[in-house]
């Protein structure tokens, strides 16, 4: 039997400052090396997806047929799998794909969308999860859903607020068995967001705008983003969670200034995405760090 | 053997001021519910049709898959089925989706795009308009042919006028049967919007903009308000989808204003329809009605 | 055994000017005629695919269910077929609707998006390609590997010029065979983009922007466009394919000068798809002619 492995103690310097120029800091590195960044996602939000990426500095490739996506999650920079429209055919290749990433140790998410009552995801999304996702994110019922932690809610949109998961996703990432079969951070999404990986602590992002619950793929999105930070981040799934979470909800704050809707705030969004800088960053970003938090 | 069912008599004083006000209402109606739309449609319009929903102030899942859509159905505030891509999965979740809503009594729009020659979607379009959708919504050649009153276009534009199936759409309101399985309200699209309702009569609604022939989605994401006006009026078929349509065209008529070509207006629409007031709903409607309309 | 078949001349006195008014001339046809674009695409880039169309002044129908395709490529002015997220029923459907569109002389365009090492895809491209398409269109790396050049990249991204394609599409546009079993033109994206055709010479448009390339369907949307013009220059793939490279280049360089990102670059490329009037083009265009480039 296994017993619970020991968690490593989160930084106790972790200010605010050290966060916003690491986030910064993964930016660059993001923007530098141009992860290809193999998604498995609903059919709703692949464009949306897509555009994000391209924005941010990164590739994208939606492989998500039988034979190819497992080949293709081999030399893919980070892979993301996110549960929504999951029809027999993207289902198999999510699988595949999995099975794929975690043999050669592509970085990979798990987004799962609309977890909970809904059989057929739930299911593939719990057997994913099994496979030790190295960052698993979603709003907070989608989180303590896949975790068994709660029946989930009915649709899309969270009933809960983000820290309602904490006890869930810090029980996860401390979870027995090897680090390769456990998911390494939970990203929990709404209006602050949350992270959770041993090393880092609960992290806070209070960065945001209630546009990008008016849009869809606000958060689909997101899991993209995480994804691309992954493969620049190895070994710290948490920090990759929150450089991701912080910069793709500055852009969306600063769009949001100036935008008239939830429909002109999309373009200027990826606007933003495109031409954040460092500085921005370092300026914008209001993230918290909780050092304490994951102590089983 | 049945015989026609006696048609209601349509409101005699049915005057613009009056259907501008009721349109008011349901948009009030809607902001403050914020139903929950199940959509099962065409993978083209996905995206914009749940950005639509959202702006409107309703929620929107794309639950197609078989075994979640029956249930998912049953908890949804109303329900979509759009017959564009209709690949075998989808259209089995469709099936299933409108067995449950009739089941249970959950409102659904049945939108038959491009029904006519291609045969796949005529042959389930018209099965699941034996169900007896709550609003059956098309472009007029959709509408006459998935009545049986025409063969249909050969593609997804319309080429004939709203009114040309006025006929057709009376005749199926007024059609034999119990309520549950004959469709309560017929909603035609074209440069003057056609609702045809027992109780309603023939209604009119002149608001609107080339703009949206000029744009994917701009007809099937109709389909998906009118099915979030569904939820709000209860009973009254033909007061939903007056109402949604005049929303829908206002929206665009005003966002078309500022707009510099189709490209411009699809962000402005979405932002239109979300701010959109109810003083701007009167001011703006150019609604019409025809009380006699519904005699069979 | 089949020997090459004679290549017809290159018009010698093939200048810019010439060019840039054909193309002008090409759109108003567009225009006028409004062709139906059958589209068998990507489930990424359907929404913006029917969208450039629509904003060109084309209509587009995405049918890709087994049964519908090929009754429906027989009565459509133009087919396209790409080859990303190939499905199994839309892989099948490509197929069937190929099949009607050479039996019937519907000009089409194959864009082989993603192909050589992603072995589905791959094994699809080939086979239509044997079939003949009019017009053969991707970036070099996917121009190369379905002609067999080349393996191919691992993503969506070409990391080859477009001249790097030229003579495999030489070769291919002068291969042995009937004229309807050989790509008839091949146009190949890039920072340049290069047309090659027997009749046309190779043709370098040097219209554009790199803001083409951080936006998801840049070059699927170019697939249709191509489609579109096939439609109106029954006979000479090699025109068609270079307004349509031309048309789609132009628009996006005009809208790139007043965007300010990819974001709000594409509302704009498609204002200008919708706007570009002849002067526009024959002002803006920069093509230049090789007239002796089809020299097998």
């Amino acid at each position: 039997m296994h017993t619970a492995a020991p968690v490593p103690a989160a930084p106790t310097g972790g200010a605010e400052p050290d966060w916003a120029d690491r986030t910064a800091t993964l930016l660059e590195a993001v923007r530098g090396r141009a992860p290809l960044v193999h998604c498995i996602t609903n059919t709703v939000v692949q464009n949306v997806t897509a555009n994000v990426l391209l924005a941010l500095g990164a590739s994208a490739a939606m492989v998500d047929v039988v034979t190819e996506a497992g080949p293709f999650a081999r030399v893919a920079d980070a892979l993301l799998v996110n549960t929504g429209t999951p029809h027999a055919e993207p289902r198999a290749a999510a699988e595949e794909a999995v099975a794929a990433a975690v043999d050669v140790g592509t970085p990979w998410v798990l987004d799962p969308v609309a977890v909970g009552s809904l059989p057929v995801r739930t299911a593939l999304a719990r057997r994913l999860l099994a496979a030790g996702p190295t960052v698993l994110r979603g709003n907070a019922s989608e989180v303590l859903a896949v975790l068994g932690a709660s029946a989930g809610g009915h649709g899309v949109d969270s009933t809960v607020g983000a820290d309602d998961a904490r006890d869930a996703a810090v029980a996860a990432v401390t979870a027995p068995g090897g680090p390769g079969r456990r998911v390494a951070a939970v990203a929990v999404s709404g209006p602050v967001d949350l992270v959770v990986a041993p090393g880092t602590g609960t992290v806070r992002v209070a960065n945001g705008t209630e546009l990008l619950t008016r849009i869809t793929g606000g958060g689909c999105a997101l899991g993209a983003v995480v994804a691309a930070f992954t493969a620049v981040s190895p070994g710290d799934a948490g920090a990759a969670a929150v450089a991701a979470t912080a910069v793709h909800t500055i852009a969306a704050e600063l769009a949001a200034r100036t935008s008239g809707g939830p429909g002109t705030f999309q373009p200027l969004f990826l606007d933003r995405l495109a031409s954040l800088t460092p500085e921005d960053v370092v300026r914008e970003a209001r993230i918290t760090v909780e050092p304490s938090a994951v102590v089983a």
